[in-house]
């Protein structure tokens, strides 16, 4: 049996490792285009900020070392022009000797990942406008950085790598600035979450221009202007550009193989394109979103790996494992902060018309008594039916990336909130508490699926009745400290023995800190008589940041 | 309704709480034979050892603020000291006053915890032997250790209190020998995982004595000998005795509500005891264990206060919540390490005759590229039939509650392997691999499920067939470090080109440093037509840890 794979990065190589080992006798040849494989893509933004030191670090394989390891054909330098399907071969190029030539195959894997979008603006040619996606733009990046010294970097996009790189940048010392065309940073995080990290970017140093289009580019002296739509344009010595990344199909659709309708190689559960011949995993396919059941295109590293192994498995066994699609988990160290983010986020799950509810609490990292416990934040999205795990988001400091694969595992797995409540975490005071953030959440879900917790979402109180009353159950001090326009101020402790000041003729939003107090509020007014009461989800600590946030966000319009 | 609830803290302080949220205007009365309430007992240790400083911290809830937020009648320094089910009422005596009376209630809950064992050993009477409970004891301990300046303590019990107790001193400044009468610390995990941890409390300077009964203790000058059987007696000027504890049944007996198998109090699956208006949770209760079936009692705080949940939840609104049983998810802190463990160690199937498989690793906390990534081994065990995971420990640094956390979510909702393999972790440099070590174990369990991979534990590495070669596939630097007796250097790189070296004619033992390559070496060697082939789970490092381990401990039995 004679396999190619194309693209030996991610998904490519390790689908060659998992074939090797699944059949010591096969004819494996990898095909790849850069002179490097097996490269860490995800740490190059940290090779740039100096966090990696060691260049070598970034090759968790190289060509020899994998070849000697796998006895596999390691062809680096190679790029792959066509595929022809019906007589089974592909043409590559050699791109050092310019050698042309054809090699015939059995079966065919594609794993070309995606290329980053280099929209045709004026000037994007001009000097010191880069992307990131492989170690050729890294190098070239770094040396840039290292000669030129740049003073101010404007990083075009608001995504994960784009924001990992203006950390990275701000860290080597540059001023840094971030503009982004929506209304948040992080598009696969919902608003209030996404505020939170804005917040704590701003107070980092970070200029953030959100709502803001780029125009095009100009050099002036010995700078760039980023030029923006009705606003002033930014000086930069060093532009990055990570508006996001296009599955790399070119070589599939010239085949003739099926590309789909979120434009990725069309496969089958089991990773096999529309020639059963030619297998495709990683940046480059699209399949069936398990939540939304629509087609969706992953961009991540873990599931390219890991549909590496499925499509191995089916290429030595014949079709017998079932790719299962993936819920997008994803993570981002900011600075102090880590956000992250699985399944579906509410404003998807709004636009795809999947009824859900939301759920948000705040949740100390590890027991409150014991020293260093850090707030973190978590949203999650569940189904009113069944209560099914819809998304989960989280934000904070230490612990972030625990709760956040504990609940990605349980999305994964089609879980409810009641596995949530159920779960057991491993307690002792320096990792969690009694109850876990992951258990409170469920809790607060369940209350809200049976009825027994009434919420309001921190975006929706603007628009709340205007005979509404607010009621901050806030201690006094607290209360003076800050509160909402209009709230009157009864706190919880006093509630019972202050009934009599409640309205009983108006719909009551009751709110505290962090959402706790508020609902304690809550069940005693609505057991002492009053119907319309609800909650301020993620109390006043979500809300003021929310608010913060979309004030800011709405000045940068003007 | 009137509620009277026994015990005020994890369980009963959390079954008070939720039902007043539950009820507005029940009555509830919550009596506690200790001065304080709602306390941390889990953060003793640590406040002993002067981490946690401020000792308000640990009082999550004082009885004042108890009553002001729930409307609850507490009653401290008030002990039960008999129920009368025939007629609901209860005795109480106020340990202040003398006072004695009697309550009636509707339903009762009991959550009166457990009591530390104290052996009718000789001379346990003796000053500065003490146990850690409660507030009182923790105090007790406190102004001993302020007071007194002791040079050196012996913990007896090396269970997860203990060492944390051993940890604490040792902080403090004290020398600290920890007595077992075991064969290893941690009795909830097997003897490899222990073994590493044993290693690292020797290397920070506790002295561990194994297999070591202590037979009395007597007074010596200003000092305490702790006499040891057959071995000379040890020096301690404080003794924490930790050698576990019994629930509290008492009451319950007396009153005659059925007591369990493991002499816990017997509960239904809604947490009701053999009388039907009395409801039991905590550390008091035993319920049939998730994976054995086998009546189990959990001496766990996040049990204990969901169980409060519960409970509360059936009292409202009648039975309509089951409690599923605790897979005793817990974790220690032990100075640098951390060690966890969920379901049933690998000994305590065989002694269930559970039919296990199991599979070993180690992992990077995160990307190896990225700085600080720390090694972690995990042991997991799973059904030979269908994959289901039975039971996971974990040990080593950063990162080891979070897979533990993911573990312990499968185990608790029935899931496989195959779970494991799909996990999909938030994936970014600092916080995992593109393959988790979580789903490595589940890799490597799939690969011995279906028998792509045979695996000889270390444990039985001694007891193999004389004839058997051993082949070592690592660097010849790595050989020359140090090996396993007998074993041959045959470097993975190397084995494809000098398979004529390899013995044809016995069982083939294959090992690494941490079993990777001995699979990789194993496939090759099988597809090569070596029929008798196993690896050694977790490699040489794992060997060597639990051969030196078992080495010191047998000293210690001589
Ligand atoms: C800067 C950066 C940071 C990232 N951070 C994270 C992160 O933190 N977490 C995460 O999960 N993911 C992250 N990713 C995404 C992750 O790296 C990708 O999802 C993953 O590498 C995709 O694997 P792949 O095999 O599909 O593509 P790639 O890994 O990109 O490999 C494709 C290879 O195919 C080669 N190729 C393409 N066409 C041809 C051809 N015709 N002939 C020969 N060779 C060809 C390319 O040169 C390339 O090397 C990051 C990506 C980048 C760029
Ligand atoms: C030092 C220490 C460290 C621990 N560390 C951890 C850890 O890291 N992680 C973890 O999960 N668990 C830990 N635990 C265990 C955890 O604290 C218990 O599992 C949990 O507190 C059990 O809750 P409970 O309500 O059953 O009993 P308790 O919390 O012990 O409460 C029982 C209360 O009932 C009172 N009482 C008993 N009888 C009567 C009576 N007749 N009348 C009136 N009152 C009565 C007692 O005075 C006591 O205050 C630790 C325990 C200790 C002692
Ligand atoms: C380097 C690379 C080729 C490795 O592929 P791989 O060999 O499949 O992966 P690993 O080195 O992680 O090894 C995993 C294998 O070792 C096995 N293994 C791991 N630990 C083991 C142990 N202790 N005992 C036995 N087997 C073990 C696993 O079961 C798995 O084998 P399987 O797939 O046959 O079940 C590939 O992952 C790669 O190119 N990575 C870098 C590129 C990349 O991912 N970039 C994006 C992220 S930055
Ligand atoms: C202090 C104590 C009485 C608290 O009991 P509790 O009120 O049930 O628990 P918490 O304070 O954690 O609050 C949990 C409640 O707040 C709700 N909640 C939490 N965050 C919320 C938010 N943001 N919005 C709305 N509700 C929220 C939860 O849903 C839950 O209510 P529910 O059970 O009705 O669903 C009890 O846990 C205790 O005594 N603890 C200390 C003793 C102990 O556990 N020791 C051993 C460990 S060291």
């Amino acid at each position: 049996m004679k396999y190619i794979i194309i693209g030996a990065v991610a998904g490519g190589a390790s689908t060659a490792a998992r074939l090797r080992r699944l059949d010591e006798h096969a004819e494996i040849v990898i095909f790849e285009k850069g002179q490097y494989i097996s490269y860490a893509n995800c740490g190059l933004p940290y090779y740039i900020g100096n966090v990696i030191k060691d260049r070598n670090k970034l090759f968790v394989q190289t060509a020899t070392s994998f070849a000697a390891r796998f006895n596999v054909d390691v062809r680096v330098s190679t790029e792959v022009t066509a595929i022809n399907p019906s007589v089974k071969t592909v043409s590559a190029i050699n791109l050092l000797t310019g050698e042309e030539y054809t090699e015939s195959y059995d079966k065919l894997v594609l794993s070309p990942g995606a290329s980053p979008i280099r929209p045709a603006l004026p000037g994007i040619q001009i000097e010191g406008i880069f992307t990131v996606r492989n170690v050729g733009d890294t190098d070239y990046i770094k040396g840039y950085v290292t000669e030129s010294k740049p003073q101010k970097a404007v990083v075009i996009g608001a995504g994960f790598i784009g924001l990992e790189m203006a950390e990275n940048l701000h860290e080597l010392g540059l001023e840094v600035s971030v503009v982004e065309m929506g209304n948040q940073i992080l598009a696969p995080v919902d608003l209030p979450i996404a505020a939170i990290a804005q917040k704590h970017l701003r107070e980092k140093g970070i200029q953030l221009h959100l709502n803001t289009a780029v125009t095009g580019f100009e050099k002036e002296d010995d700078h760039l202007k980023v030029q923006l739509q009705d606003k002033a344009a930014l000086d930069a010595d060093l532009v990055i550009l990570s508006i996001g990344v296009r599955p790399d199909t070119k070589l599939a659709e010239n085949a003739g193989l099926k590309i789909g309708q979120a434009k990725g190689i069309w496969v089958n559960e089991y990773l096999q394109t529309s020639d059963p011949d030619i297998y495709a995993v990683g940046d480059a396919i699209e399949y069936a979103n398990p939540i939304s059941g629509q087609p969706t295109i992953t961009f991540l590293a873990g599931p390219a790996n890991k549909q590496g192994r499925i499509c191995a498995n089916n290429l030595a066994f014949g079709n017998n494992q079932k790719y299962n699609g993936s819920i997008n988990t994803a993570i981002v160290k900011l600075f102090d902060l880590t956000v992250g983010a699985a399944g579906m986020a509410v404003k998807h799950l709004e636009r795809n018309k999947i009824p859900h509810l939301t759920a948000t609490i705040h949740g100390n990292s590890h027991a409150g008594y014991y020293p260093g416990a850090q707030l973190m934040t978590i949203q999650i999205a569940f189904s009113p039916e069944n209560g099914q795990l819809l998304s989960a988001q989280v934000i904070g400091g230490e612990g972030v990336d625990k709760r956040l694969d504990v609940l990605s595992s349980v999305i994964k797995n089609k879980g409810t909130i009641y596995d949530l409540i159920e779960f057991e975490q491993a307690y002792a005071p320096p990792f969690s508490s009694a109850k876990d953030p992951v258990n409170m959440v469920g809790f607060v879900s369940e209350n809200i699926l049976l009825g027994g917790l009434k919420v309001i979402e921190c975006s929706k109180l603007d628009s709340v009745e205007a005979n509404a009353a607010l009621i901050d159950v806030r201690t006094p001090t607290e209360f003076a400290g800050g509160t909402i326009e209009g709230a009157v101020n009864i706190p919880l402790d006093e509630i019972r023995n202050r009934l009599t000041e409640v309205p009983t003729d108006k719909p009551l939003h009751i709110f505290c800190q962090q959402g706790m107090r508020g609902y304690l509020a809550q069940r005693i007014l609505v057991q002492s008589g009053f119907r319309n009461v609800t909650n301020l989800s993620g109390g006043y600590l979500l809300w003021k940041t929310y608010k913060d946030e979309m004030e800011q966000a709405e000045a940068e319009v003007l």
